[in-house]
């Protein structure tokens, strides 16, 4: 942890407020360089009171996502998050991650983007990321899989993402094979994993999500308004912390990251399956120029959907694009 | 094709000669122009006479890969070597290709490189590469594939390369799964096949490809010489031409790939099968921690080995390290 980010979390712990001294003492830094971080955390956005009889204290928190807070917050993990990263503007979080990925970095850094000018989905589509109204990030990880495993990581974001998002805001949302979550019916996550790989071996992974968080209708085009909204809009609350919500997530992803490498994906499996929209419904699955239309039965071990089609056949869907019939 | 690439193709057109005025119309360029090209193509190695009687004639080739030279040798293609750069030195020609491929260039691209100071094999491996002393080279494709198809390509390849073997050299070479081609039991040829991906969508694959040429005995450290071997070494004869063989597996390359991309992979698979030493023979394969013993029987739809085991049942490899046994 950085110093900045032990003092954010000296203050968290502390609300009524921590002396000067023991922060110097736990930092092993002087009074007065405690003093300078104080200022340099004010001047992005940390509102910190300081006064002789409780010391320093954390008043207020700013709406930007920081690095140093993020880290704060989020505390020890195994893999996802021993290293984080914010931009302020980037093509693509994927973008980044995968430089870094070629320059050999290792495995769980997170890069955080405020907005991204290309954004983009699965199939090469664009994601909207407009500025500091969602969780645009994305996260590298080399696991021991095949390429046609790595599904298996798709699966484990979305019930990390849906515990993330029951625990912060309440809202129970549901899961779009593969890779989307929905409140309402409408879509509030996206997850977009790419790979680089040898035939046979993954070389690296790279977990691109996009959440929206706190945009208002209006911050939606018009055509998008019945497919997607925000988690904000879906609480019908006020503004959520995304602070809290990104570490939130990047805690219950090392959790099932864990799980994936310990290979429990059964568990991983049996979680996304309750939560899961997909199963136990009627779809249409356009694959390329082929398209099929079935009864949604379960997952395989790889995360492959298997779809029961018209005919009886069983179907293993690995992508594609998955619509609920009615 | 450059003017470089016309002028040499003119010269072989015409062993005996062809004149200045000739060529210049041809190329619609000055006299002057064409005498100004002669003397570039005798700096990088061509000899080139001159004479009033015959014009010009090609009577020496450099042993030099020349961009221009390959594209002339090779005339028209399909997709693979409609671009062709040559390096003095790289890392490994797969880096350069990647680099390429994240710049959106169109797939068909080759990188050849007279030495590489990273070459790498399969599973992270390092792979020798001498200056001028073999093809090491990489291409650029983009097909409709998914990952675990991707198999298709690797198979393709060595096929390509064991026809394009037969026709410069004589010599037949037997296929070893996935990716080795072997002459007398000694690896001659690697190839590795890289990918970068969606979970469900191949981005870009790159074709790496080593070919062991001209390398005497000496040439190959003490601990190889029972594993690998040498074109040269292995037909007991003179310098072989990199340049011919360089454009004849391209040319075989290209047909194979409209195949795989015509859907016509069992016709490739087919040729493999005839070509193949794993296939009939028992082998035992090590893939991560997992090892299995078996009769190597056939190929699948995705190019996968399939292994029956002792047991009786049968394996889909798609992996791993594959040893022949006795």
């Amino acid at each position: 942890m950085t110093t900045d980010a032990k003092i954010l979390s000296a203050l968290r712990a502390h609300p009524d407020g921590v002396s000067g001294a023991q922060l110097a003492e736990q930092l092993a830094i002087s009074r007065a360089a405690v003093w300078a971080r104080m200022d340099e955390l004010r001047q992005v956005g940390f509102a910190i009171e300081a006064g002789p009889h409780f010391g320093y204290r954390l008043v207020g928190e700013p709406d930007a996502l920081l690095a140093d807070d993020l880290l704060a917050r989020l505390g020890e993990t195994k893999v996802v998050g021993r290293d984080i990263r914010v931009f302020e503007e980037t093509t693509s979080t994927n973008d980044v991650i995968e430089k870094l990925a070629r320059d050999g970095v290792k495995e769980g850094v997170v890069i955080f983007a405020e907005s991204q000018t290309k954004g983009r989905g699965r199939l090469g589509r664009k994601w909207l990321s407009p500025v500091r109204q969602g969780l645009w990030f994305s996260i590298l990880l080399r696991p021991e899989l095949r390429p046609q495993e790595t599904t298996q990581l798709t699966v484990a974001s979305a019930i990390a993402l849906r515990r993330a998002i029951k625990t912060v805001t309440g809202l129970t949302a549901e899961i779009k094979w593969p890779n989307d979550l929905l409140i309402g019916g409408k879509k509030v996550v996206g997850i977009l994993t790419e790979l680089s790989a040898e035939v046979d071996r993954v070389r690296h992974v790279i977990l691109g999500i996009g959440v929206d968080v706190n945009q208002g209708v209006a911050e939606f085009p018009a055509e998008l308004r019945k497919l997607a909204t925000s988690l904000k809009l879906a609480a019908g609350g006020g503004e959520i912390s995304r602070a809290e919500l990104a570490t939130e997530i990047l805690r219950e992803l090392d959790f099932d990251y864990a799980r994936i490498c310990g290979g429990k994906f059964s568990a991983v499996a049996d979680e996304w399956e309750a939560g899961c929209a997909t199963i136990g419904r009627n779809v249409s699955v356009q694959m390329g120029v082929r398209f099929i239309r079935g009864r949604a039965e379960s997952l395989d071990d790889d995360g492959a959907l298997l779809v029961r089609t018209e005919h009886g056949h069983l179907e293993r869907i690995i992508g594609g694009d998955v619509t609920l019939e009615k």
